[in-house]
Formats: C-alpha cells, sequence, structure tokens
C-alpha cells in the first residue's frame, strides 16, 4: 500500500480532575490526512487549508512525528503529507495532536502496521513538543488508542486505557487564541497538600465512576480545584457557561486542554444536544465568534478510510 | 436485640498513591467487641485488654462515637462497651477505627439498623477526631463497608466502594510507636504540581487495575512520590524491606497508615507468604520486635458475630 488516507479526531485533555493525564476522543471535528509513500528520504508536505501551517517538516508537527518514525524504522524511503484541517489551532482540542496523530497511524500502515500503538504515540509526542515546549501524551493518547486514556507514566510511557459508558461531550471553542505555553505559565508550580488529595481522590472516583458508570459520581468527581481556579480567566464567560450547561442537564466538565475551548459531558445524546443550546445561548448574547461540536466519545482514534 | 458482638478488622489507609483518601479492609488482626444496651443515658467502656486505653467515654474513641449516634438519635438509654483488642494502638492499621467503627455498628444493630453506612462513618469519625486532631475517614469507609473504599470528599462525606480483584496483604508491625501526629507534621504543606500531577496519574491508573483485575498494573501504579519519600525515615529498614518483598514476588506496598506498619500486596495468598517470610528475613536481623500479618481483602468489614 502506497497510500493511506484517515480521519484524525479531536482530543479534549485534562477532563476537570485529570489535568495532564487524562484525555477523550470526539468523533468530530477531525482532520482528513492523507500519506503517501516518496521514492525521496524526505517528508513533503502539502496544505489544503487556509491555517498557513508550516511546510518545513522540521518546523511541522506531523513533519517532525514523521522523520522520528522513519529514523526508528530506518527507511531509504519518505512520505508526503496531504492535510486537510478542520481543527482549527490553538482551540485547545488537539489540533496538533490530530496531526501528527493521523500522520503517524496512515504511514504506520503503509509500513505494515510494523508499530505498536504505544509507539506511535512517542513519534506523535515529538509533534507535541515542537507546538507546545513540553511532552505531553494527553491528547495523542487519546488520538490513537480512542476512547478515555490515562497516562500513567511519562518518564516510561504507560497508557491506561479506561472503561467508559456511553457519554456525550458538548464542546464550544470561542474563536480566540489562547497559547498552550501562556496558560502554563500563569499555573502555580506548587500546590497546596490538601488541595492536591482532594484533586487525586477526585480523579480516583471519575475513573472508578466511568468503569460502573456511575453517572452521578461522574458528575460530582468532574471538580478540579487546582488548575480551572488559575486557567479560567482566560474563558471569556466561563462560569455562565458551566452554569447554563448544568442547569441543561450536563453532568460536569470544564476548561479542555489549556483552552479556550470548554466542554462538558452528558448521559444522552439528547442532553448534549441542550448543553449545545444553552452554550449558544451565553455566548449569543456577546460578541463572539464561537463554533459548538456535539460527539459521542469516540472509542476508535484515527480511523483509515 | 439488647446485646449484639462484632469483629472489627485492621485497615490500611494511603495505599501507597492514595494518600488522605485510600484504604482496605483486613480479615485479621481484629478487635472482638460486644455492646449491651443499658438503661442509663451513658456509655460505659469496659476493657478486656491491658492497652490502659481511657475509659472515660469523652475521651474513649468508641465512646465519643457512640454519644454521637446517641445524640443524633435521641436516644434515653445508652450503652456498655466490652472490648478485647488484638490491634495494637499506634501500629498505623486502623486500630482506633476498629474501635470506633465495631461500636457504632453493633449499636445500630441494637438499635434495628437505623442509621446507614454513610451515617456510622461519620460517627466513628468523632473517634478518628479524638485519636489523631482530624477527621479523616480513610481507616473508618474500609473498616465499616468493607473491601477497597476511596474517600471522594469529606466536606460531603462522599465514600465510593472499587472493584478490585482477589489480593492478598501482608503487613509488619515493627513494635515502635510513630504518632500520627508527628507523622502528620513532617508532612510537606506544599507540593510540585508535576509531582502532584504523577501521584494522580498513578492513582487513576491504580483505581482502573483493581476494576480491571491488572495485577501488573496495580504494581506500577502503586507508587508514592509524596508521602513515603517523608515518612520512609520513620520506619527501620523500610528500603529493605520493600525490596526484599517485591523480590518475593508482591505487587508493590508503602506504608500502612502513618506508620510504623508496612504492607505488601500480591496476587495469591502463595506469594503473600513468601513475602511474609522475605519481611521476617530482614527484621530477624535486627534487634526489632515485630508481628507479621498475612490476609485477603476483607470484603465484608465488621462483622456481627
Amino acid at each position: 500500500m502506497d497510500e493511506v488516507s484517515v480521519l484524525a479526531p479531536a482530543t479534549v485533555s485534562n477532563v476537570a480532575c485529570g489535568f495532564d493525564c487524562l484525555g477523550f476522543a470526539l468523533v468530530q471535528p477531525y482532520d482528513e490526512i492523507t500519506v503517501r509513500r516518496i521514492d525521496e528520504r524526505a517528508v513533503h508536505i502539502i496544505h489544503r487549508d487556509d491555517y498557513g501551517l508550516p511546510t518545513d517538516p522540521e518546523r511541522n508537527v506531523a513533519g517532525v512525528a514523521l522523520l522520528a518514525m522513519m529514523n526508528s524504522a530506518d527507511l531509504d524511503f519518505g512520505f508526503e503529507i496531504e492535510t486537510t484541517k478542520h481543527i482549527k489551532p490553538g482551540s485547545g482540542i488537539g489540533s496538533s495532536a490530530a496531526n501528527s496523530c493521523g500522520a503517524v497511524v496512515a504511514a504506520n500502515r503503509i509500513l505494515g502496521d510494523r508499530f505498536s500503538d504505544s509507539e506511535l504515540v512517542e513519534f506523535a509526542l515529538q509533534g507535541e513538543e515542537l507546538a507546545s515546549g513540553s511532552k505531553h501524551a494527553d491528547n495523542v493518547a487519546p488520538c490513537i488508542f480512542g476512547g478515555v486514556t490515562l497516562v500513567r507514566s511519562m518518564e516510561r510511557l504507560d497508557i491506561v486505557e479506561l472503561d467508559f459508558p456511553p457519554l456525550y461531550a458538548t464542546v464550544v471553542h470561542p474563536q480566540i487564541e489562547v497559547r498552550t505555553v501562556e496558560a502554563r505559565a500563569i499555573l502555580p508550580k506548587d500546590v497546596p497538600l490538601d488541595l492536591a488529595v482532594r484533586q487525586w481522590a477526585n480523579l480516583g472516583a471519575f475513573v472508578s465512576a466511568l468503569a460502573k458508570g456511575d453517572y452521578a459520581l461522574i458528575g460530582r468527581a468532574m471538580e478540579d480545584l487546582i488548575v480551572e481556579p488559575v486557567r479560567k480567566s482566560l474563558i471569556p464567560e466561563f462560569n455562565r457557561l458551566r452554569s447554563a450547561s448544568l442547569s441543561a442537564g450536563a453532568l460536569g466538565g470544564g476548561i479542555s486542554g489549556s483552552g479556550p475551548s470548554v466542554f462538558m459531558l452528558s448521559q444522552s445524546a439528547e442532553s448534549a444536544s441542550k448543553v449545545a443550546s444553552a452554550m449558544q445561548d451565553v455566548y449569543s448574547q456577546t460578541d463572539l465568534e464561537f463554533k459548538i461540536y456535539t460527539s459521542e466519545i469516540n472509542s476508535r482514534g484515527v480511523v483509515v478510510v
């Protein structure tokens, strides 16, 4: 096979109490990515969108991911990547992860699925490092594995695929830019031990609630006492979005990634649609442009088409 | 019913990555507690052991727990508590929790099980506050509910009963005293955010591993990066105990409660026995007196006999 096309989905990371380790994949939006084998030992990049992302493979998240893969596999050929992005860069729903994950999954298929999912995560992490200055797998892990994932360890990569019941996400993306680097800079370096205990108790409860399908507990456990209080100032109307969403039936939610997108989880597609309407009501009263997506949690991750 | 006898088991709290929220119950050791209804509106305490614990109900953990229950139920009668303790006070395996939990479960049976398990935890917490100066439910919750419990919230008590596979504990109790108050005093007030993230990722992974019966992940996730590094100096030969236990087949472990007991978890009773031998080898080379217990995780908690 010399050409493979994939759909690479958006992902929500951090997920309230799961800062820097928890993430899940959406069904939409997604990027369309085609990878072709080329004889030259190089990576060529073609954009079919207007985002103006770099075409120099050393400065492109998918480029560095594929270069890492080529080095690891010691290939004497290369790849062309053609991308039609639908996930806006800087939206906080894993735009860079979709690029790099889509590219490595497609290239891996061309290589006869030589690499494991965990190895693909390692390659895609090169892209995350380029995009944000640090290696965080909480978007690339759900993008590649699908579903809800927990990155237990980055030192020696250890990704846990969590069991979860049917869950529907509503994501609103106000069209402002929050840079990951800046959203990191405002975080505290140290946190009070008692708050940290409450945060990990919530995460433990959230994981148990997912496994048992205990929706009420999923809601109670989606509490972020450490990061959200600091970052919510970056998100227009965050408190109103949250309260309107909860009133509309959302279980809970928080900031997606480092923002500006905000996500809410619901028990049913119907509830997720009501949450979308509630979010729309809030932002329609402002001058903000925004997009809203509703999506079941995507258990497949990147899909070859 | 005017007299009820119970066995109130020892419990392991903190459980590596689950500081201040996670705990599980042992089958042994346990305290034998009999509660009798008396006409007087008072609590009388009788000790059938040599530990010299207070008999003044206001200064006795079971006493304050029953007084709280009597107030809540607005009783016009009282109770006599007769206790034969086998769990040494100050051992770090929930000695005070066994006392107070045993008393409230027995008294509740006399009252026709008027109170829920969560309400019993609230009464028993009065005893924990008396014993340690602060209300922590990570011993009383597993003592009353049995199994492995996670205290998600103390503000509004929220106890999660975790699913878990067959697990066997080995606990060694070196006969030195570590006071809970002092073990708390050496804890840092603040922790680096990056370490806190690793701790909550471990706890999330541990909860998932318990639910799935993934023993290897149970082992990898039992890592305490925050409390154990500080407290292990209080435990004689802690590093040797751990490495000998892991070599003997333990999945992992840590300090039980605030010490001095150390626990290890194993996949089988046979493995737990080998771990016991390994612990014995370590402490036999010292002048320490010690006791070792092996026990399956007790899914029942306090049992009426």
